[in-house]
């Protein structure tokens, strides 16, 4: 019998795989703790738990994101170390607001045609913002999927797991009437309307320093997914009163801020009260841009919302950064936001 | 200004991404057991975990996974309903050969352009197959990503978080020359070796009855990936001694199961112990691919292997179903596996 099928050219190179994981390995070790049991041979990841074991009432709390197409725009910029950054903020932020710490994190890359060097990138930067976050990154896929992706693209998804004491959940039910809400800066779009933002810029220049901004359309568009790990835990550390927390990723704040609001309250946002980013004015003005899809679309310069009680305002923000912002408040309603 | 630019005319439908949400939220929650916390508008996914108090030194075991280019051959045959229930028992398999029990489910769709019935039937068929393997879906996140997938293709990953007692751990460290090879037969390819097989198969009528297989092409390229949650149960039932455990996926035995050989162990598998299903006849003689790529590639028609010390043999054979087969042997070697 001749051999004239392989799997290497039905498009798929095992050892292509084989290389990317060779090269991330010093990296993915760089984020384990003592919790990580690295077995013999494992398919799956070990994390040792036992300390949940002195808890009260230890609560797992889990969520899978991706980037959407912010992959896109680092596939046009030939940029891959900082994507795996924005994938395990953004998971991070996503458990956080329900007071949950990061245990550990799992990730998913795929593409057409595996490219060892990008991926072992893509997965340094996710290995990076792992070690920041304290958070071990316990395992991870790599798959070549011919016929699936368009030539030269990729996606990104990720698991995180993190832990909370179930009496010290953050969900929202103490929000009321009259608290305030602060507004922690964003870097740029984080992971949410690349689509669209990609359209309206298609045409420009990405490389070169923009007139509007201080920076490339590029490097703009690129800016990592900030983590809110740290203010928030600084914020637990003052004694602030968190009452809600709310990431503000696709559907901006109209629909994100409802997520935690309680019945019979709603919200109103005061524009103006934070710089809403160049990037934001540069979309909206080459795009022609409604307002309101604005808001619907993109964080406008705001990641993360955090509802304290209105006496504790001054108290919230000298425990924050001071590009931190008190923007808007709790108010009787249906569970809306009104932006004024 | 004139509103010309909104995210739905990027491509990008967010209405259509809730409709899917909520066509799936029956099936999600039928999942759900007294540890999911149905918190209020939760980002992530709660879990309590305080039975794990009870353990003496728990450890979560995770892994991320794909179903490969399955996803292809479904969306050729236009059935969206089992690719789900493929990802999950593929994930419980790898968590299952370390000796863990599935505790929770998170899942990750991406396509193109959401098509909010299918993506229904597929996060319909994850939730059946967690259903059946006792574990929650307890997240999930669906994608839209124009310009990155090809017209009517998608991608399916996910994660399995589970929990064994560490001096529980499966990790084939007390392996040892002698012992006996047991396999558990597969429904065929499983989630592996797509990308070749659909390549040599393309050209044939996937619909109708073929002459060489008791179904149509279709059917046996779709037959669902196998749990093993059950069989291994039945072992640990009857007290067999299981040494270890090795899911057979993209690499076929000869990949997988040097995953669990300590040093100075090697492996002989004896063709002709189990019936290879003709499925991959069919794939091996139109492609011509020689036996040395095929068992590289596919799992030919085994699964799962268990290693057993061989004076527990017919102790294993009579705790399984009748189409376990004992296929090998543990033998002195340098970590490889001889086919014969």
């Amino acid at each position: 019998m001749t051999a004239n099928n392989t799997y290497a050219s039905a498009g798929v190179d095992i050892a292509a795989g084989t290389r990317a994981t060779e090269m991330m390995a010093d990296a993915v070790r760089s984020t384990y703790g003592k919790e990580v049991l690295a077995g013999l041979g494992a398919f799956g990841g070990l994390f040792d738990v036992s300390a949940l074991k002195g808890m009260n009432a230890p609560v797992l709390v889990a969520s899978t994101d991706g980037v959407g197409t912010k992959t896109k725009a680092a596939a046009r910029l030939n940029r891959w170390d900082t994507i795996g950054q924005d994938l395990v903020n953004h998971c991070v932020n996503d458990i956080l607001v329900q007071g949950a710490r990061p245990l550990f994190f799992l990730d998913y890359v795929a593409s057409s045609k595996l490219n060892p060097e990008q991926i072992a990138a893509v997965v340094g930067g996710v290995a990076t913002a792992c070690r920041e976050a304290g958070c071990a990154l316990l395992g991870g896929e790599t798959a070549e999927m011919p016929g699936v992706y368009l030539d030269g693209e990729f996606d990104l998804a990720g698991t995180i797991i993190g832990i909370v004491e179930r009496n010290r959940i953050i969900d929202g039910s103490r929000i009321q009437s009259g608290d305030a809400i602060i507004g922690l800066p964003s870097s740029g779009l984080h992971t949410n309307g690349y689509s669209l933002a990609r359209r309206i810029l298609d045409s420009l220049d990405w490389e070169t320093p923009h007139p509007d901004l201080d920076q490339s359309v590029g490097d703009a568009l690129l800016a990592v997914h900030r983590s809110y790990l740290k203010p928030v835990h600084q914020l637990r550390d003052a004694e602030v009163d968190i009452r809600g927390l709310a990431h503000i990723t696709g559907g901006g704040f109209i629909d994100n801020l409802p997520r935690i609001l309680p019945e019979n309250t709603g919200a109103t946002i005061q524009r103006g009260k934070w710089p809403e980013l160049p990037i934001f004015s540069l979309i909206q003005q080459n795009g022609q841009v409604e307002d309101s899809e604005m808001f619907h679309v993109f964080n406008m310069g705001i990641g993360m919302l955090v509802i304290v009680p209105a006496e504790q305002i001054q108290q919230t923000l000298a425990a924050l950064p001071n590009d931190s912002y008190h923007i808007g408040e709790i108010v009787a309603g249906n569970r809306e936001v009104t932006i004024r």
